[in-house]
Parts: structure tokens; C-alpha cells; sequence
């Protein structure tokens, strides 16, 4: 089995992977960026793929739910991961050697608040992806530089962790979900299920409002609720929305029923086991 | 009168805060980032600050309406922008001649498409702002180096339009907010008023659901809800809303009166004309 992440080894997308499949056979893949993941997953030369959809700090990763919008692809599962960032440098570099930092811009802002308190002075460079700025800092075997990624990108790249828990908040938590290009089947065998939405708005005023009541009405939670621009069309929007539920239990199935009604490109995405 | 915009001199924030403040008697101020903006703005060092808040195609500016919950800032002005991307390059450059591509990550996105079209082997490197990749481009002075910035970039910084309009899709527009200390007084002068709010949920079941419903039944239209993550709590969220109308319309305020009972820390942003 082909599993696909975005990133170079060491990356959180990486070990997130590890974690839903946990036995030995399977091949990890990691690609350059989100779109790569979502069109080789669409076109079966990945069997799965973990793509990031939302961090506890730093809120959704946009990109891939759009992608979800664009791709016909499923949700088949999701992983809780703890995100705890390190600060990465060479063999021997110490804290006040350090004059330029690199990692992903969300890895940075995650870090914030710690970086303006530690290296004040420090300048800040952004990086494609943390794995990505650990073995650039490991390739240049400069003092100077330091990297912002995971305790496993340092042992792949052979750095030192100049500080560990160097996020702003010890809270971070990143959730991840697998795609594949099939639903589910469904075995009936978690205790708690997600299923996942997308629809557009049919312009009628307060769809949205009459959206959120075949929830309510039904008592079905909603985890999570967001809008997203639609391109072609300027100040439109579609919605993602995850709830707690499988789209063949009678209600959600009666709320979806309704819901399609006033929505447009209602797409299940998929109902899947919910993570820890 | 001190007007605070991010990046420096050539961002599109600086535009869109000449376009508001048309007077000659403002003084524009370039800031490093937008946590500075807010602070300054805060601590009266501003006047003014103009912020993007939104774009058509990328979506919200979270950091911006983060920094809309964090501080005790109120919005008196909205402005749109046309955005028109160009390559950019040192005089005499050609599009053959490009080796690496420097941004901001969110004009990158925006010229994706494009760039993997025109330009499929160049490498992209991120940079914190357009017009301060456009100066680093100037200052390297090597052909191999192009910056995706405005037209006005292209001026201060004395380099050349190697391609106009380089964005993936036509209808690239950024909402800018106009932020200081005090609510604006409303004089009644303009046709259209937006209302921007911010809330939490109180953890009633269903309460998002109630929360619009108050603006439902009385035909209030919502033209953005946007769902942003509270660090202190994990996968709690905010909420931020604009709806046509002033807090002191009656409807309004009848609303605003009912969603104080169903949520916590409804802050009021302010009421200001509608852009265009």
C-alpha cells in the first residue's frame, strides 16, 4: 500500500501517517505540496494520503479544504497528533550562536511569541515545509542557522535540539485526515463517528440558518464550521462542516435529505471513525 | 494624522490606505507586521491602520481577525481592492532568464496556476511581504530573480514589468478594514452600513444555530461568518460575523440583545460604510 504525505521524512504529516497505519506494510511517500497529494490520490498511484485540515493553534489548513472541495475524493479516517516544535541546529550550535531561523510560516507563527521573547534579534525566513528547514540547516553546517521542526527531523538530519517545547502554547494539536478514492465501508465498529460535509449556498437568504436547524433540530453536533471563498464566483462562499454522526444513521440521513434542498454541490465527503 | 499599513512602501495595503485616506494631510507609515500594527494602533502611536481582512480568492486574513479578537480595536472603514499581480524582474530581464520566483506565500498562491503554466522549473521563495520581494529583487540586481508585486512596486523599486496580470484568476479582490481606538460616529451619510461582530460559543448545543436565527427572523443579512480557533481551549472556536446594517438600527439591535444571552464575549466591532 501506497500512503502519500506532503513533506521530506521527519515531517509531522510523516508521523501522522505512521500512527493510522500502523502495520509494516506499507510504503510512505512524502510529496512536494497538497495538490501533488490530491491528484495522485484522485488518479490511483496513492492507495491513501494524510493531509493536514486543522490546527488547534493556528486554525484550518485552508488549501486542503478546498482541495476536498475540488478533488471527488473521501475522508476514510482522521489522527489526532500533539505538535511539539524543537529548536534544531547543528552538532555543537548553541542558542546564542543562532542569527536566522527557518521553518513553514505556520510552524513560525505556532512559535511566535516564543521567538520575539528568546531571539529578538533574530531574523525569520520561511521555509516550504519544517522537515524541509531541518535538512536545509543540517545541508549548510552553519552555527548561525536554526530550524523549527520535529524531534524526529532532528535524528533524520542529525541535529541538535537546542530547545524542545518551543511553541507558544503547549496545546497544539494538529488533526489529520485520510483520503482515499472510495467511501468507507462501514463495519459498525468505532463507538463515534464523523461525517463530513460540503455544500455551496443557493443565494436563498439565511440558507445557512435554515442549514444549521436540520442539524439542531435532529440534536446532531456540529465539531467544526467553515467557509471558504469560491473562486469563480467574487464574495461566494462554500461551507465545510464536520458532524457526529454516519450519513446512514436515519437522522443525519433525514438532515442531509433536507439540507440538500436549499444548498447546492452538496457533496458527503464521508463518514469515518473519530480520532483520539 | 498617522496612518499604519503592513509591509513597506508598494504593498497593496498602502494603496488601498491612500485609496481611503485620499486627503494629502496623512502621514503613511510602513509597519514590520501586523502585531505591531494593532499594538501601535492600540497604544494611540497611530491614528489609523489599515489591515486586509479578506481576500476573494485566498479567503479570511486570520492573523487580522485574531488580532480583531485580541485587541480592544474597533473598525471604521472597509475598502476593496482590485489585486493585480505582476512579475517583475531588473530591467532588461526576460522571462527565459527567471530562475527563482519571490513572494508573499499568499501571492504565490494566487499565481499558482500560472507559474506551474509559464514557469514550471523555477524555484519559489517565499518572502514576508510583495513590495519587500520586489526590493529584494532590485537590490540583488540579477536577471535570474523575479518578484510578484503591484504595479506601484514596480515604480518605487525601478524594475520591470516582465507580465502584467499574473494572477490565476481575474477577480482577485482584497477587502481592507480601517481600524483605531474609538467607534466611528455615525453620522448617517452613508446608503449601506456593514456591523462586525465577534462572539463565543457559551457551549449550549445547537447555540450558532440560534445566533443566526436572531438574525434570520429579522431578515438581517450575514455576508461573512468565519470560524477561528481560541488557543486557550482546544478545538474551541470563535466567531466572526458581518451583517448589513448599524448596531443601532433596531433590528439590529433587538439581535445583537438576544445573541448576548447565548453567547460569551460578544464584542461589538463597530459599524462603518459599506465599500464598493
Amino acid at each position: 500500500m501506497k500512503i502519500g504525505y506532503q513533506g521530506i521524512e521527519g515531517a509531522y504529516s510523516e508521523i501522522a501517517a505512521k500512527q493510522f497505519f500502523k502495520s509494516g506494510n506499507c510504503e510512505l511517500t512524502g510529496l512536494k505540496d497538497f495538490n501533488e497529494i490530491f491528484s495522485q490520490a484522485h488518479d490511483g498511484i496513492l492507495d491513501f494520503a494524510v493531509v493536514p485540515i486543522e490546527n488547534s493553534l493556528a486554525g484550518s489548513i485552508h488549501k486542503n479544504i478546498d482541495l476536498l472541495n475540488t478533488f471527488n475524493l473521501k475522508i476514510v479516517g482522521e489522527i489526532y497528533l500533539r505538535i511539539s516544535h524543537n529548536l534544531l541546529g547543528i552538532r555543537g550550535s548553541r542558542m546564542e550562536d543562532i542569527k536566522e531561523v527557518y521553518s513553514h510560516w505556520q510552524a513560525l507563527s505556532q512559535c511566535e511569541d516564543t521567538i520575539r521573547t528568546i531571539l529578538p534579534t533574530v531574523k525569520i525566513q520561511e521555509y516550504f515545509d519544517t522537515a524541509g528547514s531541518a535538512k536545509f540547516v543540517s545541508d549548510t553546517n552553519d552555527v548561525t542557522k536554526a530550524a523549527i521542526a520535529s524531534q524526529l527531523s532532528a535524528e533524520k538530519y542529525d541535529l541538535e535540539i537546542i530547545q524542545p517545547n518551543f511553541q507558544d502554547h503547549d496545546n497544539n494539536f494538529t488533526r489529520f485526515v485520510v483520503i482515499n478514492r472510495d467511501f468507507l465501508k462501514i463495519k459498525d465498529e468505532a463507538e463515534k463517528y464523523k461525517t463530513s460535509i460540503i455544500f455551496e449556498g443557493k443565494g436563498v437568504p439565511g440558507f445557512l440558518y435554515t442549514v444549521l436547524g436540520s442539524f439542531a433540530t435532529r440534536n446532531i453536533n456540529l465539531t467544526k464550521i467553515e467557509s471558504r471563498p469560491l473562486p469563480a464566483r467574487v464574495w461566494s462562499y462554500f461551507f465545510y462542516i464536520d458532524l457526529e454522526g454516519k450519513f446512514n444513521d436515519p437522522d443525519v440521513r433525514a438532515a442531509l435529505e433536507e439540507i440538500a434542498l436549499v444548498t447546492t454541490n452538496l457533496k458527503v465527503l464521508g463518514s469515518y471513525p473519530s480520532g483520539n
